[in-house]
């Protein structure tokens, strides 16, 4: 196989790393994704990104980056910081940088592979006081990892300019498994199934499918479940 | 104070790290010392940077960076890799971007400490195959580090393009309490001290020193210690 064809997928188990695994899976001849630890609150994320990495027949590792949370200030491990939540600003306690730590790590994990492609579903429509999921930034990073390696890594960011709508059509067009697939993934911020359909996260994500027209898999899997009768 | 005119140095507890230091404390008002603890072979790394840290009289944290070795290709961790050491070439379980990674997490941790300057003692003069610690790539990296955070970073590299004999004298100039820091830093690739004297790291730490014509403070102390004197 011709590595140079193949893609390294950053899956966090959500709706838009899901629908970039399938977008993938169409353009790459070999695909294989990657999941990192870094202490979710919700551990169902993890179990969601291998079980959508199985369904798409994809090499799945997670890799350890619980040093990210380690990294975010707290009076209880570093004296000289005070913890602080500034009205209408993130936490002190948000961890600048994940997205660059993610992707970094998944470049090194990429060229130890041969790849030289990473698919991320970052997407800056959706940008919410993250810098780090802007395209500028991806490609100021590309160009660092490549001097930091002698190796050179493309980030491709499917979703990076669309709406939340346009990425459901996406994702229809990608055919039936990815839609299967997308009953499977995991958004909501309380991290329950059935999500809870009140938090942000949810009411975002219900509002693309709204939008475009179409029913969340994810809620005619907890539907059908209920009903006694299964997606799987 | 103004905290514009401080500066979180990266702390090795080695000669570079150590010179840029006590380099640091010349030029800014504060200066903070940072070391990853990254499962290092030899443990007295981060205890020369602790003692450096305290006989320089700033603020030392050690950040938890283990996170780099595992991710190291290995035949044990992961099926998915085949390690070999092809000859002429660095093995497979070197880990690409460490230095990105440290000045990344020294970054966010400045930026936590309202710190807009990192001091690095990497230097290209040396350079042994580790892209990451050219001028080139720090140029790059401290563009991605701005756009990651929205927060200026600076890294200053003093010994980026001087030799060690020049980074000797250097050290001299500063004064004797850096030459006596220096004497409690750590080179020796075996862990050793007195150094072995005969490692690639000892051997080019004394050819600076001699090209300098001036005793290594590490030697003097060892001798000194040897003959029941001590320079503490």
């Amino acid at each position: 196989m011709n590595k140079g064809n193949s893609a390294l997928v950053v899956l966090s188990g959500g709706q838009d790393s899901t629908t970039a695994l399938y977008w993938a899976k169409k353009r790459y001849e070999k695909v294989v994704a990657v999941s990192f630890d870094y202490g979710q609150r919700h551990r169902i994320e993890l179990e969601c990104a291998k079980k959508i990495a199985e369904m798409a027949g994809v090499e799945h590792e997670i890799i350890d980056a619980k040093f990210i949370n380690a990294l975010a200030p707290s009076a209880l491990t570093r004296d000289s910081i005070d913890v602080a939540c500034p009205a209408g600003q993130l936490p002190t306690t948000f961890v600048d940088g994940r997205n660059l730590f993610f992707l970094s790590m998944a470049a090194v994990y990429a060229k130890q592979l041969g790849i030289n492609v990473l698919v991320t579903g970052v997407c800056q429509t959706d940008y919410s006081g993250y810098p780090d999921c802007r395209r500028q930034f991806i490609d100021s990073l590309e160009v660092t990892l490549a001097l930091a390696m002698e190796y050179p890594i493309y980030i491709v960011t499917p979703m990076m300019n669309i709406t939340k709508a346009d990425e459901v059509l996406m994702a229809y067009d990608l055919g039936p498994d990815c839609i299967n697939a997308l009953g499977y993934s995991h958004t909501c911020y309380e991290g329950q199934y059935p999500p809870c359909g009140t938090c942000p996260a949810c009411v975002l994500r219900a509002k693309g499918f709204h939008q475009a027209g179409l029913e969340d898999p994810l809620i005619t899997r907890s539907r059908m479940e209920n009903d006694g009768m299964s997606l799987g």
